[in-house]
């Protein structure tokens, strides 16, 4: 099992304060030991970090966690090998062109018979199952829509579909990202907030840090998060159910396969630290 | 005009004392303040560390400097913008997997009429003549090896054949690795040099740094660097010419179409810094 922390936002905004928790359960909170990863898009352009060691003792995670890095799309991993060793061509997230942008796609989970899916030339240079299935969803893209698709929420409702078969081989919790749009598919575990005013404070599980949101944030701003785990004990977290998929763009959910609000779920852990005196 | 930087080594080799001398290029001691990159090889898995400030000024510049990622390939680039805009997506070196392979470009120089190359499915991202002509290089090779090719010394061989193409649109000195190989084409700025055994000292000429490679290395290690101008004052460069490549292999010379030792130049630059007492 790996983690995932994934980000949409309508401004350019850092991910440090989650970041903050997710990098503690690589190797100290949490087992996931095996190297973290992590994608920033500005504009169609896109930074990576990544190292195969673990997060908690990364240097290069402790310059991405101190220096605010804004952008409007990130995605996150931490890595607890299953398949594939732990070397850096293993380490999500993996990016690659598809109709002139590049395309970041993270995963947790394990296939089984995952090698005799077709990737046709988009070919893998590792040997996780996640990055076979990565290059085999571009080339299902690529065959269905040869020119860039004009309804991109048509589209990553056909990446839902070809998620739903890869679901069949396992376990398939997935973000995927070009930029403008995280889409995020879940088999188990997985869950998602939207941050909009008025703002609150929040605390992390992980790590007895508070944030006043209020304070970083705009009126206007909108940021939604998504993660195997909620990172706050304090706010309310959406659930996602098998075979659910979320949509987002610029941090507002706009697509998906059920109804926003039907199923909220409360993260049930308590804090570390006091409670905010200011709940969303 | 750009500055490009390459390294080839045979053990796991930090670049931190050339890239030292290049960022300081990147608005200090030279034009080239619209950006910066470097990617490092570990394996079949590479890291990319950009940014599209000038690199005398970056933060992450800063990291990349003072903490010794270690690689047997690198390919670097401070940019001085000609065409497209100043931004990450226009950011070199450029990324893209071919075979199961990343393979890592970065490019000097300008073209004209080079909208007309025919990228296939490898589509740019950004606006520049360089990451379009990378896009055409990989179409022109899937093309011709279809396959994996057995023969890699050949496959360069044809790459130089298309860079020879590209020349005929202008200026086109280029560093190309897939982390095992890294390839340099010279339409007129390009120097190169291997270091073995007896190591000597060598000063930078941007910055006042002397480095006792004797201190650095083991007697088997080979590395050789190639860079738009050489970066130390005290050791002897060799000049490429107009249509000349060469082609390393962990360090060692491996191929290239002129006799290695036919065409030595030595820096004529003075450094700054009083003169090595070793010298090589």
């Amino acid at each position: 099992m790996c983690e995932l922390l994934g980000m949409s936002a309508n401004v350019p905004t850092d991910i440090c304060f989650s970041f903050t928790g997710l990098i503690q359960r690589g190797g100290n909170t949490g087992p996931h030991k095996d190297g973290w990863g992590i994608t920033f898009y500005e504009g169609k352009g896109f930074r990576t970090f990544k190292d195969p060691q673990p997060s908690c003792d990364s240097k290069i995670a402790e310059l991405v966690q101190n220096y605010p890095i804004k952008s409007r799309a990130v995605v996150s991993h931490i890595r607890q090998a299953n398949r594939g060793q732990v070397n850096l061509e293993n380490t999500h997230p993996f990016t690659r062109e598809l109709w002139g942008r590049y395309w970041t796609f993270a995963h947790n989970g394990q296939l089984t018979d995952y090698q005799k899916l077709n990737t046709g030339h988009f070919r893998p240079v590792g040997e996780t199952d996640s990055e076979l299935s990565f290059c085999w969803l571009l080339q299902k893209l690529e065959q269905r829509f040869p020119e860039p698709p004009q309804d991109m929420e048509a589209m990553f409702a056909y990446v839902a579909e070809c998620c739903d078969e890869l679901r069949e081989l396992g376990v398939y919790n997935m973000l995927l990202s070009d930029g403008e749009y995280v889409m995020t598919y879940c088999t188990n575990h997985l869950y998602w907030i939207t941050r909009k005013a008025p703002f609150g404070k929040a605390t992390l599980l992980d790590e007895d840090v508070t944030i006043n949101f209020q304070e970083e944030t705009t009126p206007n701003d909108v940021v939604s998060v998504v993660a195997t785990q909620p990172l706050t004990g304090n706010e309310t977290w959406h659930r996602m159910k098998p075979g659910e998929y979320n949509l987002f763009h610029f941090g507002e959910r706009v697509g998906g396969n059920v109804d926003e609000l039907a199923d909220v779920a409360f993260a049930e852990a308590k804090p570390k630290s006091q409670a905010p005196t200011e709940p969303l």
